[in-house]
């Protein structure tokens, strides 16, 4: 299996990303193709003693930056590693891409060189969220943030498939977020939406209130991505927010701070619980190739995780059973 | 001062409605009217010694279920205590009312019984904020899920006036809730709003992330009832998942269980701050009168501390104000 890496991508790039790469190849079956600008690359992976056969380097001169536009990398960067890294996978042989760059950047790549799945109109972006239970798929986190009732239905499609098959849920339940369980609750974009899940997906189990996403009630909970974007800056700036807190507050009593001390293994056990870099990314779905878009602030950790949950998709030939599902409908 | 509570909402009616009441006429200025079922009410307050002069009751036979319709307050239980409680306002000497019952059968006899301040098209819910530097207003949280970007200009125009005149904020920063700060992300909804917003408003500071909205950095955040009522869903549900997983993590070792017991002062503190019966309750602006919303699950702290919320309100004469500032735009 070979995994195309976008090499330049994220606050901690090429480093955070090469180290990643490094653990990766050395834990997993997986060659990985690191796409960048080729000195960069050399440079960092000249610290590290590796298996030299798993990791080759495609050159690509350009690279996104964080705030350019989502356009850039089909208009004024077409020579960057996200748009030569996406590209790659219509060629045989590239099985999958990874970055942890401009989101915007690597959807709109996505879209313009892959193409769409048959019968979905537009890219949407899942997470894997932990919840009190397990974890639960939420979709659209930023895509597409002012969809049509049919892509809704589509995204619960796929999220269908990806539950099932790489999450290994047999039969998941989905929910489309609303304002309340209620069916005269919400707005008539949800209302209708509801109405296309009701008769077009296996297990759609109607409305999920926010206050039960991370109940571990649904295996699949779908939004606009706008809602969706909001619901994940929220949780993860509130997890923070609580830390810094915490800390504060521990820091005025030299009794807290004992307490905190032996409280640490399991504190860091529920940071571990509540953190993004355990799955390591974000699959872009809708798109004919294999995405994932992993966090800006990435670490070595986490883009390890994202070529982990990258090669799960690639072995459970996520796109052909997208395909079957979405297509059938 | 006069303020009218509804003694029959929320999910511990009448007894925790009645504790807070207890409280606060005991230790504020402050003469309440509570409405509801008279002998209920009467048998609640037999278990109390309290100042009698201070409190009234007005019998209403009819009670709002919280799983009733919103429209349940205007037309099948027009006798409820909501709507006789909400219809007190347009009398004379009653200053303002309190209920911890159904929100959208609360809006509902609002908007119908006390009708639109002039200039303002639809109501909405706000919400005072903890966040790491005080305060922040949130509005709207679920009352108008599906707005016009002029309405939530006028969100804005409301929200600088209960900034500035009830939480002291000398000049508001108000933002706008957005999947990114530049220019070219979000909705056209959204980015209509931005303009009107921009030109409308004397300190308009432009999109806030959501995960700049617990940061402290904008005093007023303005966004519609959909994505508001997810935000405030979102941060309740997940402040209280931590606090369950750190339960069951502690109990998981004797010595975390012992540093739990050093750190509880400064535990509890926290939690104080992420409370929401701290501040009470959501006022509801845009209504000719002072409406105050408390939470379902409001206890008798939750109850006293709303009342004492709503006085300020009456004190600063709000409505004076907003119709002052709305209307000459």
């Amino acid at each position: 299996m070979k995994i195309v890496v976008d090499a330049m991508g994220g606050d901690h790039a090429p480093k955070a990303i090469i180290a990643g790469v490094i653990e990766a190849v050395k834990e997993f079956q997986v060659d990985i193709v690191l796409v960048g600008i080729e000195d960069a690359v050399r440079a960092e992976l000249a610290k590290y003693d590796y298996p030299k056969s798993k990791i080759e380097i495609i050159h690509a001169p350009g690279v996104v930056e964080m705030d350019d536009p989502a356009t850039a990398s089909i208009r004024s960067k077409r020579n960057s590693s996200i748009t030569i890294g996406v590209d790659l996978l219509n060629r045989p042989g590239f099985d999958a891409f990874v970055s942890a760059g401009n989101t915007g950047a690597v959807v709109a790549a996505s879209t313009f060189k892959l193409g769409m799945l048959p019968d979905v109109e537009r890219p949407a972006i899942g997470l894997v969220l932990p919840t009190l239970q397990g974890c639960s798929f939420l979709i659209d986190v930023g895509a597409n943030p002012d969809p049509k009732p049919k892509h809704l239905l589509q995204s619960g499609l796929m999220a269908e498939v990806y539950s099932r098959q790489v999450l290994g849920v047999e039969n998941p339940r989905v929910g489309l977020v609303n304002i309340g369980e209620e069916a005269a609750k919400g707005t008539d974009f949800v209302k209708e939406s509801f109405q296309l899940m009701s008769e077009g997906l296996n297990n759609f189990v109607g409305y999920v209130e926010a206050n039960d996403i991370f109940s571990g009630k649904f295996d699949c909970i779908i939004c606009d991505g706008f809602v969706g974007n909001v619901i994940i800056k929220v949780s993860q700036h509130l997890m923070e927010s609580a830390g810094t807190l915490i800390k504060r507050e521990i820091k005025k009593s030299p009794l807290a701070l004992l307490g905190a001390f032996l409280m640490k293994s399991r504190l860091l056990h529920i940071k571990r619980l509540a953190d993004y870099s355990e799955y390591g990314g974000a699959p872009l779905l809708g798109v004919n190739g294999i995405v994932m878009i992993s966090h800006g602030r990435s670490g070595p950790k986490a883009i390890k995780n994202a070529i982990r949950a990258t090669m799960r998709e690639v072995e459970h030939q996520l796109i052909s059973k997208m395909i079957k599902k979405v297509h059938k409908q």
